[in-house]
């Protein structure tokens, strides 16, 4: 039995909760953090790396916990870091647990069989290490990419009911490039693949649909693509739908909201440069830093929830 | 300039002086591995398991090192271990390159714009920290998945290009569901998606084809599916093809003969289970375990010798 509640309903509990479906997304990137939070390090050897990363995003978790349900750690710019950029992922993912907030891990992983379990043990589940089963990173969900087809996220969807987890698989994206091979037209439906795709995702989505009427197995689609957003939304209605794109991408709340129900509920948008690494110079205080971060959370939240509105 | 020469052409002399095209992948399964390795370890806290899956494949590449030109580490399976898992790999790859064998990171990661930048830096560049550039994992190649679109790989074939790396675009997969989204037929080519995918590589290929004639920029084609693989052959002559799916997922060395040129040369075979698992009692000691893993090793390349000289 689940530990806890159906991931789709703690989202949706914790949307409502805040008043809104704002993501923060955390990338790391040491070169654009202000500062305060590199100054007097010493040289950038693995524990200052680790320090670096994991004090920049307290930070940021401070000043918006209380406003966001969810924040959205990308693994690609902790890898970046190596073994100390991925220690500051786990305590990140953490430390957002610990304040209340849902993370997406957002790693886009993919393989087969057994290489898919290791995937979902690694960012859902757990390892048989010497006999405990042990955690890895842990987080609330993750998100997946489909091209290995339907049998490459099974282990992901195991692991989602085995614990109460959720995941978001990767449905059309806001590059330009998005079109090279998802709106491929499929022959035999004379539909794009991504519409295939989407019927595989509400598939495997029945069987953890929750008491919110949401399933815990969702999509990623692109702000920057309100039509295919809309067309989508409609096939899969009861799918979770994470938004990347708004802001730095180019994708506008009014494309973004799209992608939501007409209960103003289904969707999560994200934003991560736009949040935390806008400020007007590089050495800012630590509580300037702060507020600023917050303020624009604030904004984000402002133009989110009015397009809802307006929608 | 690359301070190194192509990565093709370095794996191609590296089977020529091997005398075979066999990649030993490395999985860390440490329920799999041997008594020897985990007995008088103590509790399973993260040094202790950093110490057992190095230790592991420190063992593994000693058995196989001067037998096979490339090792493959499965991202997967260390990052099921949290940051342990991946200070190991680490680890493991930087013994396996000091020993003298080329390294394919297999992640299948992939992503857009900035992000698929900062996966390019981890796995085949490096980051700027604190003003000194780092090189994280600095493996030879890695391997990416196409779905997000070419302009999702070229901060990857850019990493390439500078860095003398190469990379494995992820094309024809050896499981059943490979035939759910890579076998569609396109409306608009009437033939399958993997074939559009072809297309692409062997374009972004073209400016990293080496003095060998192979390109840096190669495919994963599975070994269950041969007529495929003779297929994808013809249509990307100058590619590097990944073969996995050899033993334990069912690829005979005949299947995997089908992606290889008639010049012998243009594909390398992975197998990972069936060379480092595969041991009659896990209580077996430990020079026991380095004379097995040889002997499994020595077994594939054959195998996969012998197919070659009679396709």
């Amino acid at each position: 039995m689940p530990i806890s509640p159906n991931f789709a309903d703690r989202l949706i509990d914790a949307v409502r909760t805040k008043g809104n479906p704002c993501v923060i997304g955390l990338d790391p990137r040491i070169d654009l953090m202000p500062d305060f939070i590199k100054s007097g390090r010493g040289e950038p050897r693995r524990d200052v790396v680790r320090s670096i990363i994991s004090d920049f995003h307290d930070l940021v978790i401070e000043a918006v916990a209380d406003l966001v349900p969810l924040v959205k750690p990308q693994l690609a710019f902790f890898e970046q870091y190596g073994s100390a950029g991925i220690e500051a992922f786990e305590h990140t993912v953490a430390q957002a647990r610990q304040r209340g907030l849902l993370v997406i891990a957002d790693g886009k992983r993919n393989d087969i069989s057994s290489t898919a379990e290791a995937y979902a043990s690694a960012f859902l589940g757990e390892a048989d290490v010497l006999g405990q089963m042990q955690k890895a990173f842990d987080a609330d969900s993750t998100t997946v990419t489909p091209y290995l087809g339907c049998d490459s996220l099974e282990p992901f969807v195991d692991a989602c009911v085995k614990h109460s987890k959720g995941m978001f698989v990767v449905l059309k994206t806001s590059n330009p490039g998005s079109r090279d091979f998802q709106d491929q037209i499929v022959a035999s439906t004379g539909r794009p693949l991504y519409e295939s795709i989407a019927g595989m995702i509400r598939e495997l989505g029945g069987q953890l649909i929750g008491d919110s009427g949401y399933s815990s197995i969702g999509a990623v689609i692109g702000a920057t693509f309100p039509e295919e957003g809309r067309r989508l939304r409609a096939l899969m209605p009861r799918a979770l739908i994470l938004v990347p794109g708004y802001g730095t991408q180019g994708g506008s709340a009014e494309s973004a909201a799209a992608c939501f129900n007409d209960d103003g509920l289904g969707a999560v948008v994200s934003s991560s440069r736009g949040i935390t690494y806008k400020f007007p110079t590089p050495d800012l205080p630590c509580h300037a830093f702060v507020q600023i971060v917050r303020e624009n959370a604030l904004r984000m939240i402002d133009d989110i929830t009015s397009a809802l509105k307006t929608s």
